[in-house]
């Protein structure tokens, strides 16, 4: 089966969400799915459930415990590019139908990722290997060699109104 | 835990998917989930999936085996009306933390629903359930109601180059 390159971007909620829900419905069909989580680190209700497919979803995370805001340090820059050497070597194994990238676009705008080696990436993958990049900021470089892009966009957010994450429903 | 309204509407690929993300985040933290999918009828893979979380999540179908185009048959009708009390009676159960509603924007957008009850249903359901509302065309009163609002919006789809769904992506 052909794979194709999709991207889900923009400020709204639902883009890792959705990634989740594509690699459930990959795995239902009996894919193979690898989820590399870029700029994460930490125990979402999410991987509780991926422990149920074992067999099928494989899940990794290359990023530090605290949140990236505008200071990046060394540790970040290393774990992002070991999440990169991840990546390719995965995508190259033939061993996965469905790779997922999360959130790679923010790691990509924080230039943890130099935005050649991923499109290098993207453009010499295997044809029959499906690719969802997540994250705001997709760069219009990813945008134009992606087949679909999703932009979420946040009409309202309930975040707005002081409500902090709320375990199983954004954790 | 207070439950909130969410609202994922809008063109582009995703809706559903993220719907069954939350579903899978909800599940692994211990949650009970139900997904009422108006408008659906078949063997889509992440049933499968959603197979292995019996003792979390429950999932019905209220519609037809043909996609509803601009042509609505009584039994659309039945089987949304049926729907409908079958979700009324869902949450006012008690026993749901989080009640998926697949599609029924679009099920409100033909009219198979009024769109007063549902307003209604919403303001009235009890404060702990999260309600999730999916679909294309979400109406104005709906999007008011709603705590938050994404929306899908397609920049890119590969589907205007003629690829049909396929199984384990988009199926």
């Amino acid at each position: 089966m052909r794979g194709y390159i999709q991207v889900y971007t923009g400020n709204g909620k639902g883009k890792t969400t959705a990634a989740f829900g594509l690699a459930l419905r990959a795995a239902g069909a009996g894919l193979k799915v690898y989820i590399g989580q870029f700029l994460k680190k930490g125990e979402y209700s999410e991987l509780n459930s991926i422990n149920r497919f074992k067999d099928l979803i494989k899940i990794e995370q290359f990023g530090g415990k605290r949140y990236i805001g505008q200071e990046i340090k060394e540790e970040d820059r290393k774990l992002a590019k070991k999440g990169f050497e991840k990546i390719k070597e995965i995508i190259f194994s033939g061993e996965y139908d469905v790779v997922i990238l999360d959130e790679i676009n923010v790691a990509l705008y924080f230039k943890l990722i130099p935005e050649n080696d991923l499109i290098d990436l993207i453009k010499n993958k295997p044809s029959d290997v499906e690719l969802i990049l997540t994250g705001r900021y997709a760069s219009s470089r990813i945008i134009e060699i992606a087949d679909l892009v999703t932009e979420m966009r946040k009409i309202k957010h309930y975040f707005s109104k002081g409500i902090t994450a709320r375990k199983g429903i954004e954790r």
